[in-house]
């Protein structure tokens, strides 16, 4: 658990894509958010208030969080000098860089000296059980995608919300860096060794509620080839009751693989469907969700009606319509 | 890649089962075994030579390979006096137990001090790729099961020793900890972290003579909660050209799953056939082979013709009949 609310450091983030973390706490989690930390160079605004680290501090900010991806990963000198400044402060840590902060010693040694945390959320911290396939209680949603970063995440994030906003229980479970920072908790189901992924996937979804909701992020697709080990692994371990199927229509080809081609909606839920009912027999696609961002909203809605015609399942765009359509399927299940 | 030839230790096996791995050894690459080395209370007899470790460097071993596993898998008191005095004499030290060699400090220092080597081989010492899922040369085939452990090593050993016998190029391609020890290298899957599997199975299987067959050692189950994700890595990292479709007839549940019933042979075709064409679309199932331990040689027989009709496919025992029949349908694809 990373000690919320945060201070976002956006360090001298090139664009507003750079810091897609700090996007997702400020448009999912705004609550978990005080303000914003920038240097000179940034260009990136989440249009939270600017705060010195002090300023952070006062307003009961508990953690810095590295909000902003940089090329290659790397921790610079002059992200350091402020980070080794905010542990001296009494901030804890918390990132999801291929460079960790454990790994810099300067880090490690004000960590120590001032009882600070750091944390990688890149990196699991836990020993996950073998999965053992047993029946929860309470129900669970998925959602898959033709391809990788196709929405997933934001689809499962705008179910939780709006499942939150009716008073019905509900929690969104990250399976992603991203999603820990977020939410402050989760699983780096991509970290995780081979034998126990699914193990991981049932520890994070565990027996709940009748009445209660997990929305497990998804993670890669069955489709593409890199990462569908990842993908199934989600779907065995998470034994969802519902799959949501997950889309760029624009995508020309399967994420860093030029010479693959996406599958259609129906081929994956053809696919996906078979595949959760061996570990849950109830298991059934409850509808779509197309990330139109690409698209006019005119175009929009015209393609998001298509798709739901052509499909016959609820179809939305969560970010940009809301998700009332997905969450209206599973409490009719 | 560990030394071979190898001097078996087979310890205190309690039974010939204990000693799986050397079993393997001796079934398979009886070459690589000069002997065997067995404490008093041995059960286990692989019918090879017994050795002192003195007398099993006289024939040439270089390692000595611990052929059993015992429960927990420990490294005892008595074991470990064995190993240092190898260590002593000269010989590298190979396992594939959960209690790590190098996490013995005995061992460590021997191994040190007279300049041998520990080959843990549960452990991955190398940083594998992402898979990129481009077309290589040569040619693939994976075995795949309806349960775990229900005979895919042993189909592709037999098919490489097969193809070998007949003048082919093939390799064997080892996959787990008895595959990796019979053969003296390959990647230890079930260990390999979560994003770097396919990568791994890429890795293991590069470009190779057109007229080249790699026969992919399997993993898991399609069908198997606990392990799907390591078996779809295989099939979308390994892009086999022929699936060979596994079974054990008399299994009542899935392995370690008293819940879980087993798919049909039908069910596994029809699930894992459109999961490989993703990675290669020229993909097939070509056989099938059925572990047929469990039943005398007239009931064998009768169940594979059973099967053979059934799903018009070639259908064996390769450890019983050999696997002429399905190396017969991979030189006809």
């Amino acid at each position: 658990m990373i000690q919320t609310p945060y201070l976002l450091f956006l360090g001298d983030a090139p664009d507003q894509l750079a810091a897609k973390v700090a996007q997702g706490i400020k448009d999912w989690r705004p609550s978990n958010a005080v303000g914003q930390f920038r240097l000179p160079a940034c260009r990136a605004d989440m249009g939270l208030q600017d705060m010195s680290l002090e300023q952070g501090l006062q307003a009961g900010a508990k953690t810095l969080v590295i909000g902003v991806a940089n090329r290659g990963g790397t921790i610079s000198v002059e992200w350091k000098a402020v980070l080794v400044e905010a542990l001296r402060l009494g901030y804890d840590l918390a990132a999801g860089l291929h460079n960790l902060l454990r790994d810099e010693n300067e880090l490690q040694a004000a960590a120590k000296v001032n009882g600070g945390t750091l944390h990688d959320v890149r990196v699991p911290t836990i020993a996950y059980p073998i999965a053992n396939g047993i029946k929860r209680s309470g129900k669970r949603v998925l959602a898959i995608g033709t391809d990788c970063s196709c929405g997933k995440m934001y689809t499962a994030m705008s179910m939780d919300s709006e499942m939150t906003a009716r008073g019905m229980k509900s929690d969104f479970r990250a399976t992603g860096q991203t999603g820990i920072l977020i939410t402050g908790k989760g699983v780096p189901l991509d970290a995780v060794i081979a034998d126990f992924m699914a193990g991981a996937v049932e520890y994070l979804t565990p027996d709940n509620d009748p009445d209660h909701w997990d929305h497990i992020e998804g993670q890669g697709s069955l489709f593409h080839v890199s990462y569908s080990g990842v993908t199934m692994a989600l779907i065995h371990g998470g034994q969802p009751d519902a799959l949501v199927l997950c889309h760029e229509p624009t995508r020309k080809h399967m994420r860093g693989l030029p010479h693959f081609s996406l599958p259609s909606l129906a081929i994956l839920r053809d696919t996906a469907l078979p595949l959760a009912q061996v570990a849950n027999p109830a298991a059934k696609v409850i509808g779509i969700s197309v990330n139109t961002k690409a698209l006019d909203q005119a175009e929009a809605r015209i393609l998001l009606q298509q798709i739901e015609d052509r499909m016959d399942l609820p179809t939305t765009d969560p970010f940009r319509f809301g998700s009332g359509k997905l969450v209206d399927a599973l409490t009719n299940l």
